[in-house]
C-alpha cells in the first residue's frame, strides 16, 4: 500500500487554513532567506512560499548573493529576530561554503526557528520538551505514519543516514516517551560495515542516505514499512528534462515485499512543506 | 578484562592538575547548587567538590531548602551567570517535584553549563558541534573506551535506557562522525518488547536502565564490551550499611563471557566526576 504524502499534506493544509482563518485579521509571516543561486534551493524556497500563500501565511523572500559575508547574513537575521511582524525565519540550506553554517543558524531566535534548525530546538527535541520546534522532515515522517494509522510504539525503526536535518533528529523524535514515539531506534550510516544486516531487521525503515535505489528488496524485511527520504537525480533520456527524481529505495521491487511505502516524488517531500507551515502556526501561537 | 574507571579517572585528574598549574594564578571556579536534602545528592555533590579541590579548581556549594521557589532558583542562576568569577554551574539532579526541571536548567548560561544539561548544549552535541559541553556520564564512557584502546568506529553499540543524562546524549555522541564515534547505535528502553534480542547483538552494551542485575549472561554476546551505568541499592545484611551498590549487569556471570567490563562501583562513576572537571577547564578556556 502506498502512503500518499501529497494527499496527507493537502489535508493538513486545509486544516491549517481553517485554523488561520479563526485568527484573522492577524496572520503569521514567514521570511525565507536564500544565499546564492543553487537552482534546487530556488525551487524549494518557491514551493514553500507558494504553500504559505495557499493557507494564508504571509511570506517574504530575501535573495542574497553568493558573496554575502557572515556579518551581513547575521545582521539580517538579527533584524528579523527583532521584527515583531516576523513569525518564522527559514534559512535555506545549503549555505555557500565560506559561511559557517552552525554559527549562522544559531543566530536565529529559537522562537522563530520554524525549520527547527538551531541547536536550542535540537536540544529541546532530545530532551523531550514539547515546546521544541522540530525539524520539518522528521516531524513530517512522524505525522505521516500517525495519520496512516501505522503504529510506531515498540517497533524497531532503522534510520539509514545521520544528517542534522533528517537522521539524527528523527532518531531523537521517535525514541521519546509518548504517543507516536516509544520506538526502538537504530541509526546506520556510511561507517556501518553491513547496512543490510540492520535494515533487514527493521519494522520501519527510513532511507536517507542519498544513494539512488540503494535499498533493494533483499535489504528489506517482508511486511516492513518503508519511508524513502532520498531525492536523487538519475539521467534518463526518455524524460523531457533528461533526468528523473528517484529515492534511495528500489521502489518497484520493494513495493511487492513491504506493507507500506512512500513514493518519490509525492511521499516525504510534501510533508516537509506541510510541517513548515504547521511550525509557523505553532510559533505564531 | 576489567575497565578500571577509578584508575583512568585518577590519571585524568593528574593531567588536569598539571594543565591547571600552567594557568595559575588564574583558576576556574565551579558552583554546585543543591536543592533539598536527598542524602545521595549530598554525597554526589561532596565528592564533586572534593575532586575540584584535588586538581586545583575552586568551588562553592549553595545548599537551598526543599521549599525553594522556581523564581528564587532562577534568580540565583541569573546572578551566577553574570558573575565573572564563576566558570561552571552545576545544578544537582533531581530537583524537588514542584520545580520545572527543563525550565530551570535552561536558565543556565550554556557557556557555564559544565554538566552539559541545557538544551543548547544537547543540541550542539546532536549537530556535532565541537564547542558543545557534553553531559559528563556519556563523555566519560566515550573517554574510558578510548583510553582503554577499545575501538568504537563501525561497532554496534546498544544503549539500554533513554534518559536525558545518559542514554539519549550517549547515542548522539557515539553516532557522530569522527574519532571515538562513527558507531552504529541502537537505543532500547522500557517500551522495547524484547531487550535481550537487541542486547545479544551488541559489540558494546551500555546498561543504563536502573534495574539491578537485569543483564544476565544470556542477554550478552560472547566477547562483548559491557559498560554498566547502573547504581542500584540492594539490601544486604552482610554489609555494615545493610545494603550494597550493584549495577544493571549480573557482573559475576557476565564477566566470564565478555571481553571487557566495568565494575560497579569503580567504573563509570569516577569517570563522570573526571569529565565534570574536564568540562570546567574547557569552559574556563
Amino acid at each position: 500500500m502506498i502512503i500518499d504524502g501529497t494527499a496527507i499534506a493537502a489535508q493538513i493544509h486545509e486544516e491549517l487554513a481553517a485554523q488561520l482563518k479563526t485568527l484573522m485579521p492577524r496572520r503569521p509571516q514567514l521570511v525565507a532567506i536564500l544565499v546564492g543561486d543553487n537552482p534546487a534551493s530556488h525551487l524549494y524556497v518557491n514551493s514553500k512560499v507558494q504553500a504559505c500563500q495557499k493557507v494564508g501565511i504571509s511570506s517574504k523572500k530575501f535573495l542574497l548573493p553568493t558573496t554575502t559575508t557572515e556579518t551581513e547574513l547575521t545582521n539580517l537575521i538579527g533584524l528579523l529576530n527583532q521584527d515583531p511582524e516576523v513569525t518564522g525565519i527559514l534559512l535555506q540550506m545549503p549555505l555557500p561554503s565560506h559561511l559557517n553554517t552552525l554559527h549562522v543558524v544559531n543566530r536565529i531566535n529559537p522562537a522563530k526557528d520554524v525549520d527547527g534548525a538551531t541547536a536550542y530546538n535540537h536540544g529541546k527535541l532530545v530532551m523531550g520538551d514539547p515546546t521544541a520546534l522540530v525539524p520539518c522532515t522528521p516531524l513530517g515522517i512522524q505525522v505521516m505514519l500517525q495519520r496512516t494509522g501505522i503504529p510506531i510504539e515498540g517497533k524497531h525503526v532503522v534510520i539509514a543516514g545521520r544528517s542534522n536535518i533528517v537522521g539524527k533528529p528523527l532518531a531523537c523524535l521517535l525514541m521519546q516517551k509518548g504517543a507516536g514515539a516509544n520506538a526502538t531506534v537504530t541509526v546506520v550510516h556510511s561507517h556501518t560495515p553491513d547496512i543490510g544486516y540492520f535494515s533487514r531487521q527493521a519494522d520501519i525503515l527510513v532511507a536517507a542516505i542519498g544513494q539512488a535505489h540503494y535499498f533493494t528488496a533483499d535489504r528489506v524485511k517482508d511486511g516492513a514499512v518503508v519511508i524513502d527520504v532520498g531525492q536523487n537525480q538519475l539521467p534518463d533520456p526518455t524524460h523531457p528534462k533528461g533526468k528523473r527524481l528517484v529515492g534511495d529505495v528500489a521502489y518497484d521491487e520493494v513495493k511487492k515485499k513491504c506493507s507500506w511505502i512512500t513514493p518519490v516524488p509525492g511521499g516525504v517531500g510534501p510533508m516537509t512543506i506541510a510541517m513548515l507551515l504547521s511550525n509557523t502556526l505553532k510559533a505564531f501561537r
